[in-house]
Parts: C-alpha cells; sequence; structure tokens
C-alpha cells in the first residue's frame, strides 16, 4: 500500500465523522493502517512521509492554542476600537486584526493541504471561514480609506468575527448548539407565527375595546390608542415585564376588563410560552438520538474497518493475533501500564487463546476509553519514609479520629459558626481575630486529612471537593495575609483583596452542603452537566457578540452615564434631553448603554433575565427611533424563546438521564466482564438504590481494599472503573445505545449513517416507554 | 348467591379502583354479576333490593347536579359575606352554609349506606369531609355567638371550603393534580433547601460586599445593609421582578459587581428554576405512568373477573356462551344497535362457534368504548323531501362549488379584508354598513354548506369548527341586531353590547387559521388537552380560594381604590398614609386588593404572572408588618414553583404524546379488526405521515364513501373509529401500555395493584427510549 494513499485515508478519517475531533475509534482506524504497513510491508514509522508529518503538526497543541490565541485577539479587538472601553488608534487596531487573519487563513492552508481536495471544498466550514476573511479585508479597505479622508462609515463585518471561532474544530459543541437552534427553527416557525396571530388578534380587541375610552396610563399618556403600540405592550406582556401596569388603567375603569388581560396572559403567556418549551425540548431530544445513533454505527464501523485491516484467518473465524493487538493498543495508548494492557487483553482474549475475535476486538475503544485506576495497596508516603513514628499508637489514634465521622460533624459546625460570625459586625477586633482562628483550623484539618489519606489520592482529579476545600483555603489564607502586609505597612485596606478575602469566606461554607447527601446527589448532577452548560455560554457568548456589535453601532453615544456625585443637570437624562421623563431616566438606567463592549454586553444580560427590557427597549428607541424596538424584540426571539428554551431542555434532558441512572445501574458488558475476573474494584456500592457520594467513595478507594484475597488475583491491579458521576449526558445515551445495538449488528453503511435524519428513526411502533 | 352479597359486591366496586368513578369495567362486572344471578337462579332483575335501588340513586344525575349546586353555593358564600361584593347579613349566609353542610352530610350518609363499612371509614375523602363540617359548625357556632356580643372574630373555616370541592368524587381530575403536587414535594423539597442556602450565601456575600458602601437605591433608601431585606430582595431577583433594578446601585459604583449579579441569576434564576422544572416533570412523568399502569391492570382483573362469573365449559376451554355474551352487552350497552351488537360479536367470535373465548371477552370493555359512527349512505334531508330540485343542474352545480376548495380560500380572503376593516376607523359609516356586508355573507356560507352538506355531519359532535362557526355568526347576529333596535329606538349605543359584537367580530378571524393545515395540526393538539387543562384550573381555584380567604382577613381595607376622577388627598396613597412614596403608590396599585374575593383574585393572578409581585408584596407589608411578606412568599412558591412547573410538565408530556403520533400510528388490535372485517371506514387516511384535519376529515366523512362495494357487508353497517385526535393523553397512554400487557397475563394480584409504586416500576434496565 502506497504511503500516498494511506495518508489520504487517515485524513479522510476527519471528515467522515460528523464532528472534527480524532475520537479513540480515529486514532485505532489509523494505527491499524500504520500496523499494517510495518507488519506487512516493512515500511519503518519513521520515514513517514511530509503529509503525515503535517497532518500531526495539524492536531499538535502547539498550532491549536496558537489559533486560539489568534481568535481570542480577534474578537477581542471590539474592546479597542470605537466605541471602546480601551481606545487604541485605528492603525493599531486594523494590523492586529490582519495579523489575525492571516493566522487564519495560514491554518485554513495547512487543513487544506491534509484533505483531498474534494472533502475540502465540500465543507462548509472552510468556505464560511474564507469569505468571512475576504469580507473582513474588503471593510477594512473600504473603512481604512474612507477614514483617512475623515468620512466616519461602519465597520459591519465586525459583527462576522465569531465565525472564526465558529469554525474553529474545537467548539464543536458550539456548532451542535447551533444545529439545535437551525434545526429547532421550521417547527417552531409555525407555532411563533400563530402566536403572533394571536397577539395581533388581541390587539385588534384592544384597539376595539379600549381605544376611545379616553384612558390614561399611570404616567398620564394616552392608553392603547396605537395599533402598533398595543402590539408591542401586548408582546411584552407575553414576556410579563409590564404587568400588572398595564391592565391597570382598563382594570380602574372596570372590573370585567381585567378579564380580557388574564384570558390574554392564560393564552400566550402560560401556553404559548409552554408549547414553545415543548416543540423545542421535542427537537433537541429527536436530534439528540439521532447524533448519539449516528456517533455509534460510526464507531462500529471504524472499529469493523480496523479489524478488516488487522485480520488473520484461524480456522475458519478472521481473528486479531495476540502480538499485532499488543502492538496496537501500545501505539494508541502508549503511557498505559503493562499490568493494565494485560488485564485488557485478558479481557479481550477469553479463551486465552492468543487472538483476539472480532466481536472482542470491536470493543477495544471502549475498554480503552474506560479510565482505569491501579489501586495498589501503596502505603502513605510518610510510613515508607519513617514507618515507626507513622505506626506508632498516637500517630494511630490521630488517623482514627480524622477517619471517623465525627470528625467531619465537628468541622461541620465549626463552620456553621463561621457563617454567623461572618454575619455579625466585622469592625468588633474580637470577631476579626476570631476569623484567623477558623482559617488556622481549616489548615488544621487539610493537613491531618493528608497525614491520615494518601495525598496523591486526596488530590486525584476527580475528587472535585478536595481540591475545592483546599483551593479556597489557600486563596483565602494568601489574600487575608496579603491584606494583613499592606495593613500593617500602610494603615489600609485594599478593598480589592478585602473582597476576595470576603467571598472566599463565604464560599467555605459551601462545604456544608457536601456533609448531606441528597444536597450532593442534586449538586454532583449539577457538576456533572457544568462542561456542556458551558457549550451554551459559548452559544450565548457568540449571539451577545453579534448584537453587541450592532447595538454598539446604533446605539453608542446616545446614552451618558454620569458619576451619582456629579450633580450636572443633564445627569439625570443620561446627558439626553429626549429621555425627559420616560421610565429609563426615572429607573437611573443611565449606565445600562452601549458604548463599550462591556457595558453592552451587561444590557444584554439584562435584557435575556427579560424583566424591564421593555424600559430600555423604549429608552432606546426614544434616542433614536421607535424602529430601534425591532433590535430588542429580535433579541427577546434568538435568546430567550429558543435560546433559555433550548438550555432548560438540555437540563431537563440531563436530569432524566441522571435519575434513570440512579434507579438502576448500566452496567456495561466491560464492567461486568472485569467484575468477573474478580479484579474490579467497584467504585462504589448502591446505597439504598441511590447514588453513593464523594466521601464514601474516597473512603472506600482509601482503605475500602483490606481482606478479599480474591482480588489479588492479577498481579496486584486492582481495577476501579471511573466514576459513573462525572460522565457527560453525551457519553451516558451512547452507552445506552450501544447496548441496543447487537454485537454481530454491522449497522448501515456509511453513506447511510452519514445521512440519518432524525425522522426515520422512530420506523418501530412507539412503545410505551417513549412517550410516557 | 344471596343479594346483599350481591349488593356488597357491587358497591365494593367502587373503592376498588383507584378512583371513584364506575368505569366500562365495573359496569361489565356488575352486570356479570346481576346476568349470573337471573340466569342461575332465576331471580327476576326488578326485585332487586333497596342497596341496589340506593346504589343507583346515589349515582343518578339529579343527586349529582344537587350536589354540585350545594359546593357551588358553599363556595360562592365568600361573595356575600364580609368584606363582600354584594353584603347579605351574617344570619343569611350562615343558613345558606347549614343548608348545605346538611346536604353534604346527607350524601356522605347515602354514600356510607351503600358501602361496607370497613371500606367507609379507611377512605380519607370521608373522614376529610366529616371532619370539615364539624369544623365548620363549630366556627359557626363561636363567630355566631361573638358576633351577638358585638366581637369580631375570624371566620377561619372558610378556608376549608374548597375540601368539599376536592373530595367530591367527580372532582378526581383535581385530587389526580393534588396528588402530583404532593408526590413532587418530597423531590423539589431538597432542591428547594439547596437553593435557600444558595440564596442565603448569595446575601451574606452581599451583605458584605455593598452593606458599608453607603450607595443608595433610585429611591434614595439605603441599600443592601439588612440581611433580611438582601435575602428578600434576592429571592424577588430570582423571579427576575426586580432586575435590573436591584443591580443598579452597585453596578454604578464599579461595573465589577454586575458580575456578582450575573452569577447570581445564572445559578439562582436559570440552573435552579430549570431544575424545578425538571424535578417536578420527572416525578409528574414517573407516576403517570405509575397510574396508567395501575389502571390498565386494574381493567383487566375486573374483565377476568366478569368473565369468571359467566364462563361455563365447552370442550376443554372455559367460554362465554353467544347469548349470554349478547345479554351482558344489552345490559351495559342498551342503546346500541343491533346491528353495532352484531358487529362486536363477529369481531369477539372469530369463528363464528357460538360462544367467546376469554381472550376476546377481555376486550369487550375496549370493543364498546369504542365509539362507532353508523354511516349509511344517507340522503342529504333536502333531496328525501324534494329529490327534483336537489338533483337539478343548478343545485348540484352549488354543490360542487360549495365543495370546491376555491370556496374556502374565497371566504379566507373575505375574513382578511373584513380584518382590515375592522382595524379602520368605524365612525365611517361606510365601513359600519360594510360590517353588515360581511354578516350576511357568512351567513349565505352556513346555509350553503347545510345547504350542500348532511345538517347531522355538519353539526356532528367532534365537528369544533363547524359549531364555532355557526355560534360565533349567530351570536353577532343576534348582538348587531340588538344594537341596532336599540340604537335606533333610544338614540344610544349599549357599551356592553358593542363590546360583545366587537368581541365576535374579531374572533372570526380565528377561521383563517383552520385553512392552513400547519396551524390546524397545533391547534388541534391544543383544544384535544383544553379538557385536561381545566384540570389545572380547578386545582389553581382551590389554591386561590384558600390564599383570597386567608388574604381577605389579613389585608381587607387596608387599601382603598378612590375613583381616578375623585381628588380626594389619599386617593394617590390609596387611602393608607403609610404607602406615602412607596412603589406601590406610584404604580397606582390601590385597586390591587383583598378587599373582596373578586379583587383577590385579580391580585392573586398579577402574583401568579410574578412581575412587580414585590411591589405589591412591600405594599401590603407597609400596611401591615413585614412578616406579610411570607403570605406572598408562601404563594409564590405554591403557585408558581409547584403549580406553574406541574401545568408546564403536563403540556410537554401532552405534545410529546401529540408528536409520537404523529409519527406513527397506534392502531389497537381491535381497530385492525374491524378492519379486517372490511366494515371499518378510516376517519382519517395518513397524509404525508401527519394528522389529518378536520376539513378533510368532515369531507371524507361525508362524500367518501361512494363505490366499494365490499365495505356493504354487514347489513350497511359501516363504522367509522371515533377520531384519536379527541382522544385524552390519558387514553393515549393507557392504549400504549395494554397494548404491551401479552393477553395472557393474567396481571398481579389486585392489592398489588393498588399498591404499585413508582419506584417499583422501572425493575428493567432502562433502554434507550426512556431515557432519551
Amino acid at each position: 500500500m502506497p504511503w500516498a494513499g494511506r495518508a489520504a485515508r487517515v485524513s479522510r478519517l476527519r471528515p467522515q465523522s460528523p464532528e472534527d475531533l480524532p475520537t479513540r475509534e480515529d486514532l485505532l482506524l489509523a494505527a491499524a493502517y500504520v500496523l499494517d504497513a510495518q507488519y506487512n510491508r516493512n515500511v519503518p514509522f519513521e520515514t513517514s512521509p511530509q503529509a503525515i508529518r503535517l497532518y500531526y503538526f495539524y492536531n499538535h497543541w502547539t498550532t491549536q492554542v496558537a489559533t486560539y490565541f489568534f481568535i481570542c485577539v480577534d474578537l477581542a479587538l471590539a474592546l479597542f476600537e470605537e466605541p471602546a472601553l480601551f481606545p487604541l488608534p485605528f492603525l493599531a487596531t486594523s494590523i492586529a486584526e490582519i495579523l489575525c487573519l492571516t493566522a487564519f487563513f495560514g491554518r485554513l492552508i495547512h487543513f487544506a493541504k491534509i484533505t483531498p481536495q474534494m472533502v475540502f471544498w465540500k465543507d462548509t466550514k472552510n468556505i464560511c471561514i474564507m469569505v468571512t476573511i475576504v469580507l473582513t479585508l474588503i471593510d477594512l479597505i473600504i473603512y481604512g480609506s474612507l477614514e483617512s479622508i475623515n468620512v466616519r462609515s461602519i465597520r459591519w463585518s465586525r459583527a462576522l468575527r465569531p465565525v472564526f471561532l465558529i469554525n474553529f474544530p474545537e467548539s464543536r459543541q458550539i456548532r451542535r448548539a447551533f444545529r439545535s437552534l437551525r434545526n429547532t427553527l421550521p417547527d417552531i416557525l409555525y407555532v411563533f407565527l400563530l402566536f403572533m396571530f394571536s397577539v395581533l388578534m388581541f390587539s385588534l380587541m384592544a384597539l376595539k375595546l379600549f381605544g376611545d375610552r379616553g384612558l390614561k396610563t399611570a404616567e398620564g399618556s394616552p392608553y392603547f390608542e396605537n395599533i402598533l403600540e398595543i402590539a408591542f405592550e401586548l408582546y411584552v406582556l407575553v414576556t410579563t415585564a409590564n404587568s400588572p401596569d398595564v391592565m391597570m388603567p382598563a382594570y380602574d375603569f372596570n372590573w370585567w376588563y381585567s378579564l380580557y388581560f388574564i384570558i390574554y396572559i392564560i393564552i400566550n403567556t402560560y401556553i404559548f410560552m409552554s408549547v414553545f418549551l415543548a416543540v423545542v425540548y421535542n427537537n433537541y431530544r429527536k436530534h439528540l438520538k439521532n447524533e448519539i445513533r449516528k456517533l455509534a454505527y460510526l464507531k462500529r464501523h471504524k472499529m469493523i474497518a480496523a479489524f478488516n485491516v488487522l485480520k488473520v484467518k484461524v480456522g475458519t473465524d478472521f481473528v486479531v493475533e495476540e502480538a499485532q493487538w499488543r502492538r496496537l493498543a501500545q501505539v494508541v495508548a502508549p503511557d498505559m501500564s503493562s499490568a493494565h494492557l494485560e488485564l485488557l487483553l485478558r479481557i479481550s482474549d477469553e479463551g486465552q487463546k492468543g487472538h483476539v475475535d472480532k466481536m472482542n476486538f470491536l470493543r477495544l475503544a471502549d475498554l480503552l476509553n474506560i479510565h482505569v485506576v491501579t489501586i495498589s495497596i501503596k502505603r502513605h508516603p510518610l510510613e515508607a519514609w519513617m514507618p515507626r513514628v507513622y505506626q506508632s499508637s498516637a500517630s494511630l489514634l490521630v488517623q482514627k479520629m480524622v477517619r471517623h465521622r465525627i470528625f467531619v460533624w465537628v468541622f461541620d459546625v465549626i463552620i456553621l459558626i463561621n457563617a454567623i460570625f461572618i454575619a455579625l459586625d466585622e469592625k468588633n477586633s474580637l470577631i476579626s481575630y476570631a476569623e484567623w482562628l477558623f482559617l488556622s483550623l481549616y489548615i488544621i484539618e487539610i493537613l491531618l486529612k493528608l497525614y491520615t489519606y494518601d495525598p496523591k489520592a486526596y488530590f486525584e482529579r476527580k475528587q472535585f471537593w478536595n481540591w475545592f476545600d483546599t483551593l479556597i483555603i489557600i486563596a483565602a489564607l494568601v489574600a487575608t495575609v496579603a491584606n494583613a502586609t499592606i495593613q500593617s505597612a500602610r494603615e489600609y485596606n485594599s478593598q480589592q483583596i478585602l473582597d476576595i478575602v470576603l467571598i472566599l469566606r463565604i464560599l467555605r461554607l459551601l462545604r456544608v452542603i457536601v456533609s448531606i447527601r441528597r444536597f450532593r446527589v442534586i449538586v454532583t448532577t449539577l457538576i456533572n452537566i457544568g462542561p456542556a452548560m458551558l457549550t451554551f455560554g459559548g452559544l450565548v457568548f457568540v449571539v451577545y457578540y453579534v448584537f453587541a456589535i450592532v447595538g454598539m453601532e446604533v446605539f453608542h453615544g446616545k446614552v451618558q452615564f454620569f458619576d451619582p456625585n456629579f450633580t450636572a443637570p443633564d445627569a439625570l437624562v443620561c446627558g439626553n434631553p429626549a429621555l425627559q421623563g420616560s421610565a429609563f431616566a426615572r429607573g437611573r438606567y443611565c449606565k445600562n448603554n452601549f458604548n463599550d463592549l462591556a457595558s453592552a454586553f451587561t444590557v444584554l444580560t439584562e435584557l435575556t433575565v427579560v424583566n424591564q427590557w421593555h424600559v430600555l427597549a423604549n429608552g432606546f428607541a426614544l434616542v433614536t427611533h421607535q424602529a430601534a424596538k425591532l433590535y430588542f424584540i429580535l433579541f427577546h426571539i434568538v435568546v430567550v424563546i429558543l435560546i433559555v428554551n433550548i438550555f432548560i431542555a438540555f437540563v431537563l434532558e440531563a436530569f432524566f438521564v441522571a435519575y434513570s441512572l440512579e434507579k438502576s445501574e448500566v452496567e456495561t458488558a466491560i464492567e461486568k466482564k472485569i467484575q468477573e475476573l474478580g479484579v474490579g474494584i467497584q467504585e462504589e456500592e448502591l446505597q439504598d438504590g441511590k447514588l453513593t457520594d464523594d466521601v464514601d467513595t474516597k473512603d472506600r478507594g482509601l482503605h475500602g481494599d483490606d481482606g478479599d484475597n480474591k482480588r489479588k488475583a492479577l498481579k496486584g491491579l486492582y481495577c476501579r472503573i471511573a466514576s459513573k458521576k462525572y460522565r457527560t449526558v453525551d457519553a451516558l445515551l451512547q452507552q445506552m445505545f450501544e447496548s441496543e445495538i447487537a454485537p454481530e449488528d454491522e449497522g448501515p453503511a456509511l453513506d447511510e449513517i452519514l445521512n440519518f435524519s432524525p425522522s426515520d428513526m422512530c420506523p418501530k411502533n412507539p412503545n410505551f416507554e417513549n412517550s410516557a
């Protein structure tokens, strides 16, 4: 097999996957090709040609970090361009932007080199990036030349900058969230039209019912006399932001008119908003299922391809020889301990026949993905260093004490007392000294724990709360000492450091939660879905950025914030007489403006929270034009009706998966096998059928491995399967779905897999389970 | 079998069911006992003893309507008692209340007579009613005696009145909603505690960060200086009602402090509120599934019991003889046509052997439940009356015209033109004449349709939109004529009638929706779940009533509404100087008070909508005591966090069922059999795999039955299965679940069924379907 062909194959792996990052299966398949070449044709691995080197370089962390860096710089430019938080001349920002564009273009060229042309040009991501680069350059040139003759124009291409973020391979989660958004649109469109129809019908009714009554609002302006204004007010009422004010004039006039508003709210706020959520959630689920199914079949497909590359015929069956299997595993997971490898082989080669059959080979990716922790009955470092002292009766007593439940309770009580002290007035010097006492108590606690438990196990990657504890205490210690130093040196409290100390002090209280089991379950679920929630952070950031750039172009400078102590006559109307008497000025909302990126983001956050958004919309409409309200309505539709609902759908789904795991353990075949071999230490026992908690886990992981000689079967290695608690929703779903694919099922053809659509998902009769 | 025993058995049917109303299975089982007695022991049916007569009388519609009436009177008493909308002397209301109590007591005695003592005393509903009657009497006596010596005390028992509504057998849907509420409580409690912990931690942080900055709010009051006030403000911020005002002082002081509020909102508003919904929804689903399962097994159980009563041995199998089967069906469904009965028999007795086997007998309840419409190729009444004229070419042309699609489109256009005319100024006399034109066009449309289609089919029970059309037009006609009459007679427009005419005129526009298919699907789903939504109306009514009574006792008279034209100095502060300068007075919220039941309900609605609830809470706290805020917080927790979330969960679930039906038809065995026999006319054909719509259905039902002689098989009877579209969510779920019980599965024992709990529902491994 010539190298060129192999390189093409290696790089073909990328676009085959619905997402870009190489998965464990991709690596296995690539390694299989490499091994095949080495083994059969004796081509040494080092002679890999330029294409392969380019491929590795493209995926190297340095180039990825560099790309991230340039994306950040590009996005951050908005902070320095007019209207700027930190103004820089146009020349400086435009040079920085051109640098970024060059970097993006370079990366694109790099990618084109390692990808077959056909595939490269088919990928919309590449086209997007290219078009954006060209548009940005055009905009820069136009703006620059107009600037040179002192004509101010609009830097419209700035709104396109998030395109680079979205199309970066690592941002596949954000792209996925965007896909969710796009998939939801067609279904939600009809509900939205119906909803708008309903709002318009009610507006017409309101115009007829209240229009010529001559009613006045609380501010004395005419009430419900213009159909467009009514429609806007009623749209605001759907968001509940102007309830009950919008109703009061009619209600004051006649009690019966309140029924109009109540019916309106029931239909449009309660029913339609629930229907929006239902449609979004239904769509989210449908597409999630489809993607998971696609991923599961793709994985199967790649593993079969890898098997076909490496298989040899033994008897009537095709198998992979043990030596080949070992080499493959070592290439893919070079830092795996040999004991671990041995374990995996024993699981894969059940009969110890010297080869691995197809069924077991297909599992290899899962086997390698299982995070196996080797728990040798390791001694505490101190014990190794000075066994006498560590094993002395006083030392053993201390260890026993620390391991006792009462130790935890005592510190919970201390934390609660600390909370009371924090709430009390701090000027009392006794109390500020008590703070030192608490701090030292916490430090003693951590030291005692480190004395008792193996520090390496204590600071294991998944021990979230131990890390949390230690970091908080160390940070508090550093900040408190720093503050004390500054205070004694200059007789003055640094406000920033004091603030930080205060926050750290209060964050310590969080530890009480961990002691209560029911709370821990909820918090663990929340921490679990945390990373995926950041995806929505990315999505929201992109949408905010675009709206902020547009908002800054349209509204900057229209509203000014004056220091509250500054008594200019304009201060009360935010420097704009048009705001005289408006709710915007009355609410002292002057700082809610679009004069720089940070302020714009804050305003957009307030709009996301919805309340008083109509005051902001009206205020900015007053200083520009009534049409400015459209900007705010559009933001509401995109962010509140779409994104927030997708976020809620996501949380709902994540909690369902978490709850269904609580009810019954999903043990995959692989995990069972580890148990069968008698080398598994299950990280958690089921207590009352519920998920157990970190503390139990920690305790058991640390000293739950006494006795039970059966476990010492395999060269002193104990396997603990990485906690299910910290797996992502996707991983769990994929696992569940995979357990439904029969082991002998080869899945549909590749093209078919890539073109799965949610609608051909449910040809079978829906059963009770999926609808109830 | 002695009569007493049988009566006991008949009445025992009631408490066996988890709910009270006799179902089709109950009737079948009861009838089986009666038939058994008649057939085997020759006891004539007429000699049924008093117990049976009492039982029938208890379930008679007159006694049920009477009970409803007394419940309504009892609840309505709050309108006439102090603080009253229409004041009546205490003597009058107390006599009315005693009458009601007597009626309730009588009904309870009646129920006790027909129920075994053990069962009667085990039922908490009966105990509840009795305790409430006693408590109400005690309260009446105390209040009455204090009143007679002119001491005003509190009529606390009024808050208990909804107990009668809840415990009335017909209110089982409300009880079910209450059960949902109760079931959700334990799970939500921990989330709520965690949430409160988070709010308190943030309050502490806010106190420390902002407490001694000396900041002022927009109103000039001190900002964040008291931990209780901070906690309240932050709780309000969770509901978003005071965003961004609560943030502005800190934000104005330093940009970075806005981060504190943004983090707070993300954690508490977005994440915690979503988790509340997730927990509520998860619970709702779990318990819904459990109830459906219980109902399905109970039904199976009763049908087996009925079979066992009637079975005779033929050969090796037990069967029910045809004659016995016929008698049973006639007793249970006396008004069924003989052709229909014949059809059912042919379905049940497949081999025409003269008896029905067990498997088919168990289906009898479902068979009888299927709404079979006989579609004889009936002629239009006009055709029968004057065939010549009706079949003349002119008449046929008219009919063809009306049936054409363009006919619908023309009227859609007319409606849209009508909408424009409505939006235009009405004072123009041309436009007000145009209204007459539109009205007559609509009337002509209906007449033409009645001419073309069989009026009986046009006004069939399920033809919602035909009814809607006709009623709206007739009402508009009556109101317009009435208004014209009054106007010409007295030269004056009655405002009420004009309002009604306007609303009717605008409601007509709704018809446009029906012409657009995608809209119709959404609207049909909404209409479908409408009745079940009324359940929530009941639940909300009960909760509102209790809160309104309490609110009226605590807050009545504290806030007064003055007519806007009345210029008393107190009018601006709602008659209470304590409100001077408060947001309550500034917002002109004086009419939001608890001075009578109607006002109280309006205030509670506003609190449910959430926005500005803190202004109301603060206002009422000012006129009474700070502790009054607890009333408003409690209301928020009960109504917004619990009930509204359950409502959303319900809508989500209903939409999922509706969507999964869109994807694949759930055809039960029975429906298939009807098709096999070739006598079924499926009401709907699947178009593009979607639910078809009313118009198509109507058209096909009316003239889709030409040709196809095969269908004429069974004595000219055509069966159309009642539309699935209008089935409730529960019915669909139950059907789905039943299709999962194997036909030979006898189900668990009765006691086991009644004690099903959601936690023993999922012993099997969750599969991909139920979690994704």
